[in-house]
């Protein structure tokens, strides 16, 4: 099939297979219910700990199955790729995880996402009395709205809010704190994204959409959605500003802040050149009297192969750092465990 | 310029910049030399400790310089994109490594990272008395000898051996005991890999080969050189038995082995199809009747942007897999620490 060149099988068996291979390549950190397609961390749900939920359209790896596990998610629900998962599923996860402390549902900000948690809450709520919270991100600037989503499109915030708000939930703070703690995280990030090419969904065959040979889209979605111009392709210098200035100008992050600085890899750009562009990132920010306290590089919230990068600021007090450098274990993000 | 879409700004400065990328976004870990284009663990050297240098060319990442740290390497020299680093950069590392204890370099096997490794070595110990011995990797059992190489090229079990062999130095152990232990995990290691694309090297500006749009490349090498044979695309399933199964019957392993298995992207494959590749690995090891201890799936010795993959073996005793497992710290690979 032209314009797919693919390690799969069946397009349709996708999402199911890459399930099974990751409860094969991780049985001791993970349990996943493939019939419903959720990625549980083992042990859950934790007694006396706040379950923690995420879940999207698939494609995005390791996002959100790659965050299950000590000190980030409790369970993540996987979709079809780029199609957001149903309500049974998350109200499925939600049970599950609810040690009677009650679940928090970290949401990007996508309609249907968005539509099928709140209903998987009130399921929830309905059936077993789970006391149910919601964060949704939206954290890209590129756009108002865009094709799936009414407001800001949820990026590259969410894989950093995971982690703070996973190590918080592992401290056993109550429900309410740690849905404030997340509304906090989201409400002091920032991101903007680029793709060099475009990607191709397995069961539709062909790319999303066309780029020509000289071109790049500036402030595309994770799911290829239009971003704010096309522009000649250009140096990692000039994409660096073209992403920073908008980030940087939107919170405004300001001369003295401090930020945890992610430079997110689309999927099918190598790390060399995410490193390339981390030294830019690092540069601007420098310059702007922005201080780097911690930083991320690597493919973590990607578009199957598209290639591409994103950046994304997160400005950071002493909690929120601390929170970031506790321990986590799971397939995606893992250190001090 | 067609061909080529890339985060970078001039091609001749891809490594130097990615260079300084790592050295901005890993301070609290890393300590690079840009004018040797040397990455050293922060506290190297550690005294009494035997150092661990490996290199070779860039467009790998993050092998080399991405596995410099606490539980791996000491240092690792970076050549240009797909070039062997130079005697001088090695012997500077070598000194610089050496607390007495003496160095041990890791050399895939290519024929220009072969030769400067060993002069590099004559060149630390006729100038500082620095005692070096080495290791060559030659796991892929894909061609016997290639463009670059004379016998079997040394690809994934590089990975595996900078992490058990630098667990073992950690511990402490005396260098002839440490290069015996590398010997062993090169001994019982094997590899494939393919490719679906080729892969551009910046200062080219042009694919390194061509493959039809219904083509793949099966026992490719990490630079493009050519496999075993061009096939039509084929589904996971069958591309895992076309590695596979070299692989299991060339060492052999057998029914009752146990291994670490190790499904590898070269770059430019998102997470979701290498998993994918992993449901089929595991299922073809299941049905041999080989046990899998561990198992490692991600991007980790790569090719630029290449869509491919590779699968490496592991025949692993208790005391491999309790030197894979013990703490790492490196930007491409940690747990534990």
């Amino acid at each position: 099939m032209v314009g797919m060149k693919k390690l799969i099988n069946d397009p349709a068996d996708v999402v199911s297979e890459a399930l099974r291979g990751m409860a094969a390549a991780h049985p001791d950190r993970l349990r996943v219910d493939l019939e419903n397609r959720i990625v549980y961390r083992k042990d859950a749900p934790r007694p006396g700990k706040v379950g923690l939920i995420s879940g999207g359209g698939s494609g995005h790896e390791p996002m959100h199955g790659g965050f299950v596990g000590v000190g980030m998610l409790d369970a993540a629900c996987a979709g079809e790729v780029f199609t957001s998962p149903v309500p049974d599923q998350m109200m499925a996860a939600t049970k599950a995880v609810d040690s009677g402390a009650g679940v928090l549902h970290i949401v990007k900000n996508y309609t249907g996402d968005v539509m099928n948690f709140e209903m998987a809450a009130e399921l929830a709520a309905a059936d077993a009395g789970t006391e149910v919270l919601s964060v949704v991100t939206n954290d890209d600037v590129a756009v108002q709205d865009s094709l799936y989503t009414a407001g800001r499109r949820g990026v590259g915030v969410t894989v950093l809010l995971e982690k703070i708000v996973g190590a918080a939930a592992e401290e056993g703070r109550p429900l309410q704190e740690v849905a404030d703690l997340a509304k906090r995280v989201n409400d002091n990030g920032r991101s903007m994204g680029m793709a060099l090419t475009s990607c191709t969904v397995p069961a539709a065959g062909k790319p999303t959409f066309d780029l020509a040979e000289n071109e790049m889209e500036v402030g595309i979605g994770i799911h290829g959605e239009p971003g704010r111009q096309r522009l000649p392709l250009a140096p990692a210098r000039e994409i660096a500003e073209l992403l920073v200035d908008p980030v940087v100008s939107d919170l405004p992050y300001q001369q003295g802040d401090s930020v945890i600085a992610f430079v997110n890899g689309m999927g099918g750009t190598p790390l060399i050149e995410l490193y390339v562009m981390y030294n830019e990132v690092a540069q601007l920010l420098d310059r702007a009297g922005i201080t780097v306290a911690r930083s991320l590089v690597g493919n973590y919230i990607t578009s199957l192969e598209m290639a591409g990068c994103s950046v994304t600021l997160l400005k950071a007090d002493d909690e929120l750092v601390r929170l970031w450098d506790a321990p986590v274990n799971t397939p995606g993000l893992r250190w001090g465990a």
